[in-house]
């Protein structure tokens, strides 16, 4: 009887995931969120999983207008709207092709940005600087956030726009001092960011503060997806940036100085963590400053930036 | 007959202006934009306008329900929605005494919060420092707004917790690359901020970034009202703070060395500048570190904030 019930309990279990290998999700298995806008149906925004890095996207928001058309707006909303959500993806019931939307960030006006500087130690070498002794944090304005596909804008003020790929993660639950080993229960999933940075005014203008020389208009793409914590090891990733094709930056996460948990605990003993919080966890060694001789972006060139198993951002420079 | 067409708008005039006395208001005159909740009705937050400093309020939102309940929200919407809660407040049906409500912060979560340091000639003296050649700005989180009257709590890792009486500058209209001479046109009114600093975590930690000095939770009293632009002008108001009714800043917003004008035409060539977005532009002389021997904030200060014209914030340190 034991053997029959293990038997069915085994063949239930696989039905279940093969249904769920359809539409590339399960509840064990990662989603891959995503923020879009199909094609020549203009503004109308929807929430989506994408099926894969480069698959097409089920709705979520278009099917059942309960869940809102935000991921950030989700997420508030708590875990009971993530089941439901989860649910909608599963049943599967309206796939749109990836050729026929826009992809948006898959996170737009989170209650903050926050950035690491000087977390990874091929980019602290190329700096000849020793290994900072706590992390550094600044910020960018939320509403600098674009698209996986959109364009960074140089502005007339900076002669030195230089890339930096970073990992970031998406906060999913309020966290307040809390300790190293909570931070996942508070963690939702992680994306691909690029901290653009205006050389000049990070460096010599403003007093020193690097508000402005990272927060100008455009200065955060992000994406393409927000894939969910449970099969993204942010500690062995490879991550990588190309300019017009040639690689740039080639690293991997197992550098990050300070780990993804200990800055997300330190974090939250200064300031309460909102679901949807964004934070950029630092850049790898190749960044265009410490070349030599020093390459900045210019008008025209492709930005591409990826991390392993998260997907790429294709930006173009204008 | 010319004569008998003057005296009768003169006397229509009178008329209107008395009526529009009766409620602090009219189309040319202030408005003190309050959000508040009434005592025992919890959780329902309202816009109101309040008729003068420590008077009561006339609703605009729990009359109205297509106005929205956050000032942000209505200076998003645009001019047409101002001009509906404008001739709510006109018709003045609903009146909540002040003792009946608790206010909250007049603006509250605003896609920025950017602060601009040593921009009055005492502060720059106080620390011996010259006039800086360019505007400072860095940013804190608008997740640690609070209200006037609130508590602003020193976190257990800082002991050095100081204060800034601020004139903050409330955006009411989209702003980008826009000239000083255009700057009247996008700011919708001003307020009175602090900006609570942690002086060890600002100076000596992070890095020489300011932001989480700056940023930890509580770190932003705004308040008690946003009062329009009409009948302000922000260079030369007396701007003061006491600390448990003992008098600590005592300056004129005449002191700016960057004015209101400039500072805005200067970040809206970096930035976007978006409705409801809040600038705080310097404080006066006579904050804590600078006195001798330093002085801080301790638990049961009472820190009081105030700015001609505009209000006072009440503040019990925790």
């Amino acid at each position: 009887m034991n053997a029959l019930k293990k038997l069915l309990k085994h063949h239930f279990q696989s039905v279940y995931q093969e249904t769920n290998r359809n539409f590339g999700v399960s509840t064990t298995r990662d989603m891959r969120l995503v923020q879009y806008k199909v094609k020549n149906q203009q503004g109308v925004q929807h929430l989506g999983a994408q099926l894969s890095i480069g698959g097409d996207i089920v709705d979520i928001s278009g099917v059942d207008s309960s869940i809102p058309n935000t991921l950030v707006k989700m997420l508030k909303e708590g875990p009971e709207m993530y089941d439901k959500a989860k649910r909608i993806v599963a049943a599967g019931k309206s796939i749109t092709r990836l050729a026929d939307v826009d992809l948006l960030s898959p996170i737009t006006k989170p209650d903050k940005v926050v950035c690491v500087g000087l977390n990874y130690s091929g980019h602290c070498a190329e700096q000849n600087i020793p290994h900072p002794k706590e992390p550094m944090f600044f910020s960018k304005f939320s509403s600098v956030i674009i698209g996986p596909n959109d364009n960074v804008v140089i502005p007339p003020i900076t002669n030195s726009v230089d890339w930096e790929v970073e990992l970031a993660v998406v906060i999913g639950k309020q966290a307040k001092c809390i300790r190293k080993d909570q931070v996942q229960d508070h963690i939702f999933g992680y994306t691909v960011a690029q901290d653009i940075s205006a050389r000049d005014w990070q460096k010599s203008r403003n007093n020193g503060q690097f508000l402005l020389g990272k927060s100008m208009d455009t200065f955060c793409p992000l994406g393409p997806a927000v894939v969910t914590k449970n099969k993204v090891d942010p500690n062995n990733l490879a991550i990588k940036s190309w300019v017009n094709g040639v690689l740039k930056q080639d690293g991997n996460t197992s550098e990050l100085i300070f780990k993804t948990d200990f800055l997300i605990s330190y974090l939250s003993q200064i300031v309460t963590l909102y679901p949807g919080d964004v934070i950029l966890t630092g850049t790898p060694a190749g960044v265009g400053m410490h070349r030599n001789p020093p390459e900045f972006l210019k008008q025209g060139d492709l930005l591409e930036s990826e991390i392993e198993g998260i997907g790429r951002l294709k930006n173009t420079v204008i």
